[in-house]
């Protein structure tokens, strides 16, 4: 199956220009990019009319299935949020209530352009099922205590396969969450299959002192000398960092993901990310999940992580837009360790959005890629591709699923989860 | 002309309800709303199928024609943005332009669900024949200090009629860029007229400060002390007001009219919202202009007008949602002086958005109201209707001019302008 793009405008992210030209898929993945393609005859068709492609937005921190809270328990304190609403609701899931409810988050994503999330969730394969059959690329971070370190290690071979949709990481919920010898174990495990560990750390200013009373350490720091972060990994949000924690983060490679949405609506704070920018950290941005946000939605992030430095640190020209289109594209990609999708370029996996630049709010054409951050929303999507395979298109969805069930089992689900709130 | 909407979900902001029914436009005006239409045989019947009918967005300060710099000049400071970018094109303005650019300006507010907009630029005649042709509702708020006060008289007895869609105030730009003779004619003649007075009022700490140099008072007590604000009227931007402003706010009816887009992206500051509405203080939201947003958008601007304050005042309970909606409808409806299209009511001109609840931000439904200010976005209108007419529907346009052309119109104008730069 080969789809021919043809007068398009690309960003492919491989360097910061902007070329015209014509794009093909073949079957997965990228065949050519170039002036003119004069392969093979494609199946298919289709005029950009020089609307914008580029890679799909990677959402680097994600809870997919939370959805069920969306607007649950708005404008509550953090504390009243968490322990009145949502975890009473979460101990009500049932059976396959997760793998339903990750479909329509699944949904959302695609109406904002992310062609795949970081999702920190438990019952791996509930979330493994609802990707697989919407074609949707997870990259799964399971957290739950209770599961041996011998299932984290099997799901890790097993899950990270060449061609997946989806794959597999090690991590922790937060410190705060977690028993020491839990830490240790997974530290450890990571070590002896050399990969990346991730968790929540920094993101409230009680968490940073509990630790401290705990243990001695600011969480991250903590961490590092549990083992944690040996082969680098990421941390989610990320508020509050000591120059300490900074530079650990530059010398093990680990990733800040940022959750500027989340951490507005809950006061959580706002990370220094120009301060973190300038001392060499590597950036990516989330959504965290529809419980805390209300959205899942990278245009809402890209604007926050860029706006909330300026007016913080009261300097319109702090936080340049297209670093923060870069964090949400190639950025999150490399956090999640999703080499193969990360830019536009021959045999990547065809992860591929379309840009409406006839959209009025791209209107007049004057920086298109500042502009996608600065002006940008669901509205200006035109088309989602995910694997070469086109699941969003002119607002309709072309998944396999009927839409109208995946909407009201989602409602199901949700009126039992919160029958006492 | 009789549209009938049924099977919808209607909140009036009559009250704070959400009520099942039916709704019935006749011509320009509501005709009905309740549980069963049994009127006239309706020429047009739309199957709302669950989805939310609400009042449009009114934004409450905009500069319309300035989409033209939009992207022109992101992330610079707000010296080298005025001077350097906005001032120079703005100089080379010719004849038609602002005609032209008003048009796209309006294209970009259909997709918010802005149904009307307080237009604050030059060239009132062009702003009218735009307004006119595309059917929108322009509040127009002329401070050019080159026009003789005669001819604010003129316009405001001939612009402010009845059944109009375009309507006329009196203002001035702001207290720095306005003589103090200019600042007085302008408030005497609204006294004359029984009107209210509306300006650019307390957005930069170095505005504030110029103006107690200048004459040893702040800005707003300023004006007032010059007998601005005699009838009341509205204050854009007010990210600095002492108490003591904030008590003649109060005492005089004056609007807060918030552009929390605008001031983080220029790193203005965050109006202390939740202080004035402690006190009192009538509020309302505005896009301000596309050079300095970039966006003419009223879910990103309500979204900022409720996070800003949680995150400042470290309170995830601050600035309830749906107290944001009512400020972005109703609020920014009387701020402009427009009492006909405030609410859903049998008589008012049918100034009406439809919101998509099928749309998977929108899902499940937990709290509608809410979740339209924190998971909404430009992709959750379904519908503009303005007077009686759908100007917007399933992200088309109907109105009667060409999009391509407009499109066109406005990037020649942009390169024209931005030639130098």
């Amino acid at each position: 199956m080969i789809t021919l793009f043809k007068n398009a405008r690309i960003l492919t992210f491989k360097d910061d220009q902007i070329i015209q030209g014509e794009l093909a898929v073949t079957d997965q993945r990228i065949s050519f990019i170039g002036e003119h393609y004069d392969g093979q005859t494609p199946d298919r068709i289709i005029d950009c009319e020089g609307n914008l492609l580029m890679p799909g937005f990677k959402d680097a921190h994600a809870h997919t299935a939370m959805v069920f809270a969306r607007s649950k328990a708005d404008d509550l304190s953090l504390h009243d949020w968490l322990y009145d609403t949502i975890f009473p609701m979460e101990a009500r899931f049932e059976s396959n209530d997760i793998y339903h409810l990750t479909k329509l988050g699944i949904l959302e994503y695609l109406t904002s352009g992310i062609t795949a999330a970081f999702d920190m969730y438990f019952h791996v394969p509930e979330i493994v099922r609802a990707s697989e059959e919407m074609g949707f690329r997870s990259v799964i971070l399971a957290t739950s205590d209770s599961e041996p370190i011998s299932l984290l290690r099997e799901r890790f071979l097993t899950l990270n396969k060449e061609n997946s949709l989806v794959s597999y990481r090690l991590g922790i919920h937060a410190e705060y969450t977690t028993k020491p010898e839990r830490i240790k174990a997974v530290a450890d495990l990571a070590k002896e299959l050399h990969t990346q560990t991730y968790t929540h750390v920094g993101e409230t200013l009680d968490e940073v002192n509990g630790c401290i009373k705990r243990y001695g350490k600011t969480p991250l720091s903590y961490l590092v000398s549990q083992g944690f972060f040996a082969n680098g990994g990421g941390g989610f949000h990320c508020n509050y960092f000591t120059d300490e924690e900074i530079e650990l983060c530059k010398k093990l490679g680990i990733y800040v993901v940022t959750n500027p949405g989340s951490n507005v609506k809950l006061a959580s704070g706002i990370a220094p990310l120009v301060k973190y920018q300038k001392a060499g950290v590597k950036l990516a941005i989330g959504t965290d999940g529809a419980a805390s946000n209300n959205s899942l939605d990278m245009f809402k992030e890209m604007y926050l992580a860029s706006v909330l430095q300026k007016v913080s640190l009261k300097d319109a020209a702090a936080m340049d837009g297209f670093d923060v289109l870069k964090m949400a594209t190639v950025g999150s990609a490399h956090c999640m360790g999703l080499k193969d999708c990360d830019v536009l370029d021959v045999n990547k996996y065809a992860d591929i959005i379309m840009i409406d630049l006839q959209n009025p709010a791209m209107q007049p054409i004057n920086n298109i890629k500042k502009n996608i951050v600065y002006a940008g929303s669901k509205d200006i999507v035109k088309m989602t591709m995910i694997n070469g395979k086109i699941l969003y298109y002119d607002h309709k969805f072309y998944v396999d699923q009927p839409i109208q069930e995946i909407y009201e089992n989602a409602q199901r689900i949700t009126d039992r989860l919160g029958k006492n709130i």
